[in-house]
């Protein structure tokens, strides 16, 4: 397994960093050396490492060393997409894992920081919302949890779970234009199926949130021919619906900011921002809907309260709050 | 450490019952082999074992062995006083340990049972709401974390903090008749005195709790003469009061037998009647209250509402609704 934490300090950021910057030319060891501070030796132990973790490196000897493409999916890449100042103040990255949540939650127990991102190439028990699995295979879509630390009170906590799909919606949208939409409370959806979802865990005093884990998956670049069968009607891509694949690490980088911008947003605003924001995104307001129970509702759907909730007003003409559940659409 | 989960067809356990049911007769090797299915051999190790758990045993060798007193306080002693059918399902017992609320967590996350009982005789980092310390020496006090699973939303946990103080004070107030009180949210008294408190922590999802740690600590037999310079004004104990130190295993037997009566209670009927009983104990009611912030409530304290929280009225007769902060008397 590749673990690590990672950041921008890091002396193997900073080679690849130098390489980046020589492009096509061969970067000396020497410069390196010198640049960095560190033996000719340790350049070469750098070089090697930085191979095993999927890096093409050239080495001539007479000139130097050159990157070439592509460039493989992990914290060091990540951390050149980032701009953010609280999400990944830490970055870890692993090949595999069995959950990002469960990772991510003890790593929190274990004071991790406010901003901390686990991002994972695969998971081998990718969980979803009501325990069900989440599909993860490797080499293709985006597997995340975000560690949050709001000073607030546990029942404000549904709000962030709108918030990352609001984040999620912009991400997805910046890949495909058209056809993205929020279903209520955690999936981002393109042409009605599901493209993410989000599991926010947290832990609490009945009166204060200790932390909250924020986990996201993406599919970007699975195939719709490869999903398992009861996904296949259901689940989509930004793969499957431009026909095309996108750089995950773009999608990634686009990701962790605009969750920064609604963070930040949030700590400064509360959940108002957010929650119009999600509106916009959200096309059942005006639907016949169901939300599985119990007690299960069945109504018109007027939209989201101010906390979040679903509100539904049902046959006699009475409004009701769903806090949880699976909504659909009566179509 | 003496770290120990015991069940109620642990040999050990058996031996001792044995040993009280035959009072101040000596029990024989041979009877407790030949009833127990075990070597005379195996009898003396498990002989052995409870005398470095703090049992008194005497041996003779033609007669066998007799039990006498003091018992000592662990989990063998704790579950020959439980007659519950949730509330003790598995039983740990450690002579100390950091908290018994970060450990109970450690075993939540590896599925314990709903029920599991873990007890302490003292710990190294009792702690109390908002992050304080509680006071956890060694040989006097009740410090113990119980595990519950109920199927409920987030925004209903509040409640299962008042739903225990309900049971603490219905504890204490047997075994010290007048002045036992709640105060809001946390806190059991004796005389307008902390006599117990409560930490309700929780894991979940933003819609469903996947545990609860229910986390008590009850002063019993410390003294006022000991407590730390901080705690001697604001402190009592069941011996403070009472002038008489009382058994701490009938104490915890109380409190498990009053936590599983309410909680049987809240699982088919909801909150209402242990919110009506919490109320039986809440003196502040009518009074003049302030609730610290931010932001900070003043005002006349109208009780609790049916979430649990506590409603003042402030002088521009808005009725306010506070879910966190320290509540205190203006007398």
């Amino acid at each position: 397994m590749n673990t690590r934490k990672i950041s921008s300090d890091d002396v193997e950021v900073s080679i690849i960093k130098m390489l980046k910057t020589g492009k096509d030319d061969p970067t000396s060891g020497q410069a390196i050396s010198t640049e960095l501070g560190i033996s000719r030796n340790a350049v070469w132990k750098h070089i090697e490492n930085l191979r095993s973790m999927g890096y093409s490196i050239d080495a001539s000897t007479k000139k130097g060393y050159t990157l070439s493409t592509p460039l493989p999916f992990n914290a060091t890449e990540l951390l050149s997409e980032l701009k953010t100042e609280i999400i990944g103040t830490a970055i870890y990255y692993h090949d595999t894992l069995t959950s990002t949540n469960d990772m991510l939650g003890e790593l929190a127990r274990s004071n991790a920081t406010e901003g901390t991102i686990l991002l994972a190439d695969s998971q081998t028990i990718g969980r979803g919302r009501a325990g069900r699995n989440w599909h993860s295979p490797e080499g293709k879509n985006i597997y995340t949890s975000i560690l949050l630390r709001p000073r607030i009170h546990p029942q404000m906590a549904q709000s962030i779970t709108l918030l990352a799909a609001v984040a999620v919606a912009e991400t997805i949208k910046e890949f495909v234009p058209s056809g993205v939409e929020v279903k209520w409370p955690n999936d981002v959806l393109i042409n009605e199926r599901k493209v993410a979802g989000i599991l926010t865990e947290m832990s609490s005093d009945t009166d204060m949130v200790k932390h909250i884990v924020l986990g996201i998956g993406i599919n970007v670049n699975s195939s719709s021919t490869e999903y398992p069968e009861e996904l296949k009607t259901i689940a989509t891509s930004i793969l499957d619906k431009n026909g095309s694949s996108a750089d995950r690490l773009k999608v990634a980088g686009v990701l962790y900011s605009r969750l920064e911008k609604w963070y930040k947003i949030y700590l400064s605003k509360g959940p108002a921002p957010h929650l119009d924001a999600w509106k916009e995104f959200f096309t059942a307001a005006g639907k016949q809907v169901k939300v599985s129970g119990p007690p299960e509702i069945e109504g018109l759907c007027m939209g989201i309260d101010d906390d979040g909730a679903l509100l539904i007003r049902s046959s006699s003409g009475e409004v009701i709050r769903a806090v949880s559940g699976e909504m659909s659409t009566n179509n």
